[in-house]
């Protein structure tokens, strides 16, 4: 009998030739170009390999939908997105945007990574099963949406309406990349995001600032407010910030202690003499992972061109965005700043929020955890790192929280893949490895569950 | 014998004529755009009327230097400037920018107002006291700049220079405007200027703001540091900022008090709901001569179009005008500015400062006042406001400082000029009751000072 790795590697051309194919049709989501398209596309190539797709329509773009079902066997359900950035600027590709193109051995195509390699490996994965074994080890179930790059609108709303119909025993999620030395890399969390607009308002005009002995100066109201929520000490002073935020197990924090960083090399890269210190460490990682954020990340008022201009600006606003980590919760988070602004008296400052993502972490004692490792081992030769989550922010919850899945971000790209750039690029055997780590966390799964 | 006034009455029109002649010459220092035309032009118009007429030059635009000298009578030095600013917007002037057009009691002409009419006034007000008495009451020089409109660079210098050329009692500045109810205005003063560029710099490239757990953002520690300039109560926090700042006398204040304000329309004008209090009073006028300010006319930093960008910036910066009252120096406050950033941990920040101006309050009880004022009451036919000093600041400092003389600011353009605007116009009354008031100041100065 032919093992499904053995399958992989006779049916390499005709993989690679179907990718292409799905990697020809554009699936721009933020203008709407190819989107539909591509979705019907993929839902024939997941019915060819058997499994049952359905395209389910959401108030933008559709949801790709599939399952194949093997009963009393654990599920799982994978997240991934067919949908891609624009590819512009046009003229610094070197190859055309929608012409999967192999050089050097890497795919270079708009979406190439991000994403549709990387969810395209759970589809041929459960073809190699198939056609080897006869029959899933595992029921799968197919999450596939079009609107990621356009900040997934509608993928919390579809799965509060279908829970029942993605339940699953635990979430794969098909994105981001490999550590740049080559090791794998397990993710098993993100942070969350409240991302703010905070205005201030003075005179109806800008005023010559003569005025300002008796003109209030909307942009002294906004440093006044900003310099309220954190201090010179980077502590964050809005009350009760920090109270939800969990600590890390001891078993988190020996992953984190694990993870290479060259500390020198960072600061050269970043062009800084020192990181700044966490509440409980200096350590570059263990802050990224542990600490939650107040970011200052845009503040504009009156005159800023060069030279001088005696101006008493009308308005001034400012955007702030905020990274949690469990169990901070948005909305809570939310409600202490707008009671923090009004208590220091800054009830004149206009604060609105722009969709916010809830933090996750799936337990890193999860049996999964040992599983995907030794999977990943296997097939990259090299030993995991295990992020318990990665500083940045992302739709995880959608799983952790609202399906009550354990969530694994488990990457194949690698770090050079220029996403969301020109000359986007999918490491060619990295797509392999990915069908092959699928295979085995799917065969060993019924066992280790 | 003819009086002087009679004189003006009857030579109205070719006053005009001459004054138009001056008008089409443009004088746009700016571009360097007939700036020298302008001067030769000026300087034959002076020597026309018996003034002692030399156009020197600078390091830019020449000044046109006159003098028609009285022996022992009391000297006056009027300033002035005959560059004007670029007419731009062309498609909004209703007449051609520098063809002068008499229509419903104005001039409209770029420069009519700011400053052309404004230091003709004195030319033709020596031709008419020459022309009637035989000679010269007073002894009268003239400073007319070409590079008002670029920020004086040269005045300064050619002050420094030619201080036994320019010595005189007294100094009259012609610019400026009356008060909007047509009461002629005195201006005895100008605040001072302090024009700050603030920098702060963090990585190398704007990042990611998942890496705000450990990469400082320069946004924070310039809202931090701007925080520590001045308190939401609007005291400037700069150690010994206010010890220089000289109060009011009673003489002064009463002037203050004696300034109209329609403080419920001022309010309404501006779109406020209330003023900011000063250290010793509410009142809009006393603040606006009394209290020095800092103001943040700039910032800039990270991402600040519409909708998110999670981003951590790489630089910040800021603008910030301090406005002095005497006897605040430009120089001590900025040392004390450096100083405090200092102490404060605000090292990082740059500070760099454009050209500054020195304040200026001329002696409200200097004997020259109550002769101005009643002359300009004659002419007025109503009581002049008498300022201390406005809230602008200007180089009024090169007389009361470098050369060690009273100065006064006496307009005669209408509060709706528009200068700096397009359809700038003077007051053709104005013009007129210029020359007047001048003839008055200067027959009665002898007996006066």
């Amino acid at each position: 009998m032919t093992s499904p790795e053995t399958y992989i590697d006779q049916n390499r051309d005709r993989f690679l030739e179907e990718l292409f194919t799905f990697l020809r049709q554009p699936s721009i989501s933020t203008r709407d170009e190819g989107v539909r398209e591509c979705a019907a596309l993929l839902a024939g190539m997941m019915k060819e390999v058997g499994i049952e797709t359905e395209v389910y329509e959401t108030a933008r773009h559709p949801v790709v939908y599939g399952q194949i079902i093997k009963e009393g066997a654990p599920t799982v359900l994978v997240y991934g997105h067919y949908d891609v950035q624009p590819p512009e600027p046009l003229e610094e590709w070197l190859t055309p945007p929608f012409e999967p193109t192999l050089k050097g051995g890497k795919i270079f195509c708009r979406g190439s990574s991000d994403d549709k390699s990387q969810l395209f490996i759970y589809v041929k994965a459960v073809e190699a099963l198939k056609r080897t074994l006869g029959e899933m080890p595992v029921s799968v179930k197919f999450l596939y949406e079009g609107e990621e790059e356009i900040g997934s609108p509608n993928l919390a709303p579809f799965a509060e309406t279908h829970k029942d119909l993605l339940a699953a025993d635990l979430a794969f999620f098909s994105d981001s990349h490999i550590h740049e030395s080559g090791r794998p890399i397990l993710i098993l969390g993100l942070k969350g995001l409240v991302y703010l607009d905070l205005r201030a308002r003075g005179a109806a005009r800008d005023q010559h600032s003569m005025r300002a002995t008796s003109i209030p100066n909307p942009a002294w109201r906004l440093v006044w407010a900003l310099a309220s929520l954190k201090g010179p000490d980077n502590r964050v002073l809005i009350p009760g910030f920090y109270d939800q935020a969990r600590e890390l197990t001891e078993l988190e924090k020996k992953a984190v202690a694990a993870i290479p960083c060259d500390e020198a090399g960072l600061l050269e890269y970043f062009g800084l003499k020192e990181f700044l210190p966490g509440r409980f460490s200096r350590d570059y990682y263990f802050n990224l992972v542990s600490e939650p954020t107040c970011n200052i990340a845009g503040f504009i008022t009156g005159f800023t061109g060069e030279g001088t201009k005696t101006v008493l600006p009308a308005r001034a606003s400012a955007k702030v965005d905020l990274r949690l980590v469990p169990d901070q919760r948005p909305e809570d988070i939310l409600a202490k700043i707008r009671k923090h602004l009004a208590d220091q008296g800054f009830g004149d400052i206009e604060v609105s929020a722009h969709h916010s993502l809830i933090p996750s972490r799936t337990p890193i004692d999860h049996p999964a955890v040992r599983l995907i490792n030794s999977a990943l081992e296997e097939v990259y030769g090299q030993e995991p790192i295990v992020f318990p989550n990665i500083g940045g922010a992302g739709p995880n919850y959608v799983f952790t929280d609202i399906l009550g899945q354990p969530c694994f971000v488990v990457p194949h790209a690698t770090h050079d893949q220029a996403n969301h750039a020109p000359n986007e690029s999918m490491d060619l055997e990295g797509f392999f490895k990915g069908i092959k780590t699928a295979v085995k966390v799917f065969q060993r799964l019924p066992q280790n569950i």
